[in-house]
């Protein structure tokens, strides 16, 4: 499909400076732009190839300070990556969708679902399973007996959902992510043997959660694993029995959240983060990457960094500190041989 | 199903302390109980709650000392926890089990199997596979050439078993969990590319171990990687190839052991641990959350911290300490200045 | 089957020390050998096993001086590791490959496959796949629509492949792996909700690439992911969008690279390492386990190590130091009353 510039401009409600009739049917990086497709200019690391781009058609801030020609028609909106967001979903919604039952799938005759499904091969749903409209099962898609899924959601290929979670709507889990298996209780015996503690629990995602692939979200021992509204959630990611993780939060890749732990909303939880269990972190905390959070963090907003984690500012003073000591070891050298002296010659005196 | 607080104490020789007809039908948190619920109290973080429970029954230690009025039913046991922990297991044997072999399955004609097996659809099972009684496989699994898998083993969804490896009796594995990947094991060429060492080894998991989802298990390049009786292993861990973990160790999500590593028995690794190669770790270790163990640890029960990781006592003196960095930075630029002045004073004397 | 010293040598060029008619029909570490099994020696620290070992044929270097008697006949070659190796792809090579395409999997009628390929049972491949000669696809697996599979190729149990990603020859996939998922892109919005960006980019994966288990590969946003030629990746590692990783670069176990990171060629990262986003590596750079790189590395070659990262000897020194902080500690109070004695002797005076 091919698009002018006026037809894009007038869907984001921008300005154009250039070529209305500028014709693009392709997306492109703004860096590896070419002719006939469309890039856009948000992080100012890239303003430079404003000045240089092939593309045809570049979105921008339209508080943007043009410093040089431009050889691209410009379409100036309030937000250029939001509209540039808004193009690519209009892209994605005019893809073809699966829609159907797959012949060679499993599901239970107790099962039932709404319309405009999709449900690839080899997908397997159990008992009692209940299936909102237009919901994608991938193929090889697991729901095990007394799942819920609410409408709109796609489920990716080879997620495993086992028995009594409720997934909600609008929400999207990736490839291999595992929701809902034991979680890790064991009782110590007296002959060093560990004795099981049956997690009879389930897990709760509400809506509009986005999982990323080969995550695992355990099952509460009793009551539920609960992840609210809006939740984003990277790859890798592990969420431990009884957890809960409060309305738009977001966890980047490999993080790892240890039981009963609950955390606020509109928390930012970066990459490679441990946090222990039966703490809680207050809404809207930031954790920098790599943190191993050992305690509650109460207040609202702290942005936390390091293993053990605290203030930003105070780590990142260590961390500089750190970074001098063996220069300071030697400082400390020289000042007990200045001592040494001063009071060798306060005994001669 | 409902139970009376005389059936339940008679089950666990507990005493009960209010009304033995009291009647529970569902299990809760203390926290979220509610009448009908049975709870239990083990942590004392969690004892303020007894007071104001709405559950109908709550287990607690014999040796609590009530400080104020409980409304609930109690039922006094040597150990709360483990009483709750057996009632949870009398409550999942009693539910329902799958039985049988459904008919969208893949079972190679040299496969031998006991009685009383769950088979899942879309479970792959190839040649010489013998299974042992009372075993399931949930749906997606894939079951390798040569692979043995012990009495009541629980398979769950889309774990994947290569060739060659060997699974107890009474072990649990958790979904996406992968058994006997090739070990990561090259051997670099002149010319920078990589050769492959095959890895031509197996995997072997010994009796009543438990496994989480999304691990990755290696075979061993020769001979075998092992993971020793009653061995409990959280979600998204690594184990490298011909690595040997011992009895009864645990280990929390995600972790990693490098290849050839030891690990002795009764260990105990808290989670996003990593453990280099080629290195042995003593029988009843304790590895704190986050450590990097770059050497062997040589003697039985040492508990050890940080990364690189050593003695934790001497670890956590040095954190507490590397708080103070900056304040210890501005007390030797002042020593420096006094001495300094204390020098230009001697001068002038 | 039974290889005796002498035809094991002329395939390795090497030279028999001991019974040319020496018979093994196994392969054993050296501490564990027995008769009628061959073993090699290449790490200095085996070398004792050498002298007491039962294996009946022990590859060595030629230039290994011996200390003592040894039993077992040795073959002396340049490199006994590489002639290890060898030994073990002609072993592997000798077993017996599944060939053919299980009845029971779901291959769209667009999909064009090459000769000698094998597919396994509940295999999904979509519209428009070009599969090339000689490919395996273990059962499980997961190929969506429009990608493309090179000559080779190995596919194991449970991967996951989303659509338009293109696989060189000559790769291995291990089980559960996803290649493709949605990249971690959202827009935040006023309310404090995000809107996910639309990832419409692809998964470029060139030739002679291996990939252990539970690896996640995001797709670009826009434009591609791509992992260069010779690459190896162990398991359990997060590849995020738009990251491009070098030809023969090496990635350890746990590892994670933020989005549109650059890492150059041949450069060795080890395992639980952390990248951040928006940086490059440059070539031959070295990244000790769990360091935390928060900035380009530009110097080729550098090797780096920590939390945050730099030059690998600067924070070895910075270790040690912060090792006797407790010690630094007492050393600046002891200065200090040094110090404050020496200024009461001076107003004294």
């Amino acid at each position: 499909m091919e698009f002018t510039a006026k037809t894009i401009s007038e869907f984001l409600r921008g300005t154009i400076v250039g070529n209305p009739d500028e014709k693009v049917s392709e997306i492109s990086k703004i860096e590896e732009g070419k002719k006939g497709s469309l890039s856009f200019l948000s992080n100012p690391k890239y303003t430079k190839y404003l000045y240089t781009t092939d593309a045809s058609i570049v979105l921008v801030n339209k508080d943007l300070t043009l410093e040089d020609k431009v050889k691209a028609t410009l379409i100036l909106v309030d937000n250029a990556y939001e509209a540039f967001a808004s193009l690519l979903q209009l892209y994605t919604q005019s893809l073809p969708k699966k829609l159907g039952i797959d012949k060679e799938v499993y599901i239970s005759s107790t099962c039932k679902y709404g319309k405009d499904i999709y449900i690839g091969a080899f997908t397997y749903i159990g008992e009692n399973v209940k299936i909102g409209n237009n919901v994608s099962l991938y193929p090889q898609v697991y729901v095990g007996d007394n799942v819920t899924i609410g409408d709109n959601t796609i489920i990716y290929p080879g997620v495993k959902i086992y028995h009594d979670c409720i997934i909600g709507s609008g929400c999207t889990i990736h490839g291999s992510t595992v929701i809902g298996s034991d979680g890790f209780g064991f009782a110590p015996q007296q002959d060093n043997e560990y004795k099981k503690i049956p997690q009879i629990g389930n897990v709760i995602i509400e809506d509009s959660v986005e999982i990323g692939s080969n995550v695992s979200i355990d099952r509460a021992t009793i009551g539920s694993t609960i992840i609210r509204k809006g939740v984003k959630i990277d790859n890798l990611i592990q969420v431990a029995h009884n957890v809960e993780i409060g309305a738009n939060t977001v966890i980047a890749a490999q993080s790892g959240i240890s039981g009963s732990t609950k955390i606020g909303k509109d928390v930012m939880i970066a990459g490679q983060v441990g946090i222990v269990g039966h703490i809680r972190i207050a809404d809207g905390v930031k954790i920098g990457a790599q943190s191993g959070v050992t305690n509650s963090i109460d207040k609202e907003g702290e942005i936390i960094l390091g293993s053990p984690a605290y203030n930003i500012s105070e780590k990142r003073r260590e961390f500089a500190v750190a970074r001098q000591l063996p220069n300071i070891y030697k400082k400390i050298t020289d000042l007990e041989k200045e001592v040494q002296r001063l009071k060798d010659g306060e005994k001669k005196s």
